[in-house]
């Protein structure tokens, strides 16, 4: 960023923001620079990147000032999206530091020992006319169309909880069935029960993952005792959101209740549905008409977005190059070099025209 | 075991055996040292330190010569009752080596490491006329019914094995539920599919246990791209195990079928029911009628131990005392210290009674 000309500033939570000279008015691109455990190396990094050099350019140009920002945790390590929900106040940093990752470390630890931030301020978004964030699209529809932009006219809602079945460790030999209290059956009949009910409301574009499942004590002669679990479900519509909420924390007390366990929750996160800016999404459309006659679509993001957060401060709007054969998070994640050539080039373009 | 004038070997798999001067045939007690996760102060250590004693009571009152052993790894790091399934020949040396723990490390390398008894060699069977094991009894059943002494009949037989469910790890936003290739999806299908067949032929002393499971990479926002687990099911009939390894091999295969999994098998482990000696069963049933007269009672063990391996070489039989509420491997397994007494002193009227 400072070979950019940029000034850069940490905020307190470890957003990254590289500052254009002067205080005028200015747009700010970017997306995250962190990923998933083997995630692939692409993914947030690419709209940093890319905003980087548009920024980069338009000085060595004399275009228009662009601001560049890098959040920090958007994978949630310690919720989705930590440090764009704590720029954009949709979460308190009092609230954040309680926040703890599956090890049970604490954000206030985790930054405490980040000297570099944790005396600096919050950038003020006053400064920004609004946020462009170029992203992978992590999807398969424009490698499977043969597209090279996609143009974002909303993002899904996202909900997120951490459970706990809890029952009885205890010996797997002498332990008739019909006594245990078995924490991973629980786990393994909450599943299928969600499943089922989860059939009968869903669209085909509603998603829900149970990513992370830890047995206590993990071993194959004993009761599990303990499973701690998430889930996680998304959807563009917050009506459907909140009822998959309701058959989640119901069907985790009756499965409790059925098979002598306790059923605890915490750590909830929410981010409603958003919808991108009329004005900033027909300028991306029109660069990429552009650069890639033909070769664009409109398309809502099924990944939930750093942007997602930001609306609440200034209009947003998301530009997406292609994921070769839809894989994110994983080694194998990629794109054609001459997408995100083409990515930076509309990229570009729709500045220009913003400004 | 030197303290008490016995001459320590121990063997190439690191069974620690102490042997009495001479070359007398002789009466071998003892059990295991190891335990589980979590496990309790009890266990295998009771039946190694009970027969500890006798022998060092033997040898000062001037009784019958007794062994003593602490089998290796009876608790399954690297398979159930790894040491005394080498020593009783059920498993070759070369086998036991390729056996690996949850965290891939084998045998072999485990071993390597302990030179003090790689070089050494097996103590031979022939030495030993009988096996007695005292242990806690890890069920519910001595201490509902307020006895302290339990005679052993017979031993469950048990089989365990390890699968592997393997997918597509991908982006939990951006990947449709019906492309999805979700392995922790497939283990909570497997898993109620296995109950459901499993209710129509087991009895209500069979038992199954899904004890170990990893979900890789284990992330809130990734579909899950692999889950290693276990399963080990018990009964004392060997025909109703065969059947459960029928089910459990073939729902696998059918539930990867259907889910776009992969399943994969290792490391499969079977130990037939046992029946103890009926003339040791004797003895302590003597022993436990003089000690605690109608405070004893016969019973099968659910658990597996090491006298079901040490029954292919010599006549075995086994003694349990109380464990408080049943509980056993957890930090809350306990035994009053007056029936441990009692088990001991049961124990040593056996052996003068035996030889």
């Amino acid at each position: 960023m400072e070979a950019a000309g940029l000034t850069v500033q940490i905020d307190p939570v470890g957003n990254v923001f590289g500052l254009p000279p002067g205080d005028e008015t200015c747009l700010l691109i970017g997306s995250h620079s962190d990923s998933q455990p083997e995630g692939g190396w692409l993914d947030g990094a690419y709209g940093v990147i890319a905003g980087l050099e548009v920024a980069r350019a338009a000085a060595e140009a004399g275009g228009p000032p662009i601001a560049v920002v890098s959040f920090q945790d958007e994978e949630g390590r310690f919720g989705p999206l930590t440090g764009s929900r704590v720029w954009s106040k949709a979460l308190s940093l009092a609230d954040a530091d309680k926040l703890t990752d599956t090890s049970g470390q604490s954000l206030a630890d985790a930054r405490g020992g980040a000297p570099e931030f944790c005396g600096s301020s919050f950038v003020s978004p006053d400064r920004f006319c609004g946020f462009i964030e170029p992203h992978i699209e992590q999807g398969p529809d424009l490698d499977a169309h043969d597209q090279t932009i996609g143009v974002v006219d909303g993002i899904v809602g996202i909900r997120s909880e951490f459970y706990r079945f809890k029952g009885q460790q205890n010996h797997a030999g002498t332990t008739p069935m019909a006594l245990r209290r078995d924490a991973f059956q629980g786990l393994a009949r909450f599943t299928n029960d969600i499943n089922r009910q989860f059939a009968d409301i869903v669209t085909p574009a509603t998603v829900w993952t149970i990513g992370h499942a830890v047995l206590h004590p993990n071993a194959v002669s004993i009761i599990p005792g303990c499973v701690d679990f998430s889930v996680q479900w998304r959807d563009a519509d917050d009506a459907r959101l909140d009822r998959m909420t309701e058959i989640i924390r119901e069907t985790g007390v009756r499965v409790a209740e059925g098979s002598g366990l306790e059923f605890e929750r915490s750590a909830f996160a929410s981010i409603s549905p958003t919808r991108t800016d009329q004005r900033l999404m027909e300028r991306i459309a029109a660069g990429a008409q552009q650069k890639a006659p033909g070769k664009w679509r409109h398309m809502p993001s099924g990944a939930l977005h750093d942007a997602a957060n930001v609306a609440r401060l200034m209009p947003v709007a998301m530009l997406f190059v292609p994921s070769i054969n839809g894989i994110s998070h994983d080694f194998a994640e990629d794109t054609a070099v001459e997408d995100l050539i083409v990515g930076a080039e509309v990229l570009a373009g729709s500045v220009c025209e913003v400004l």
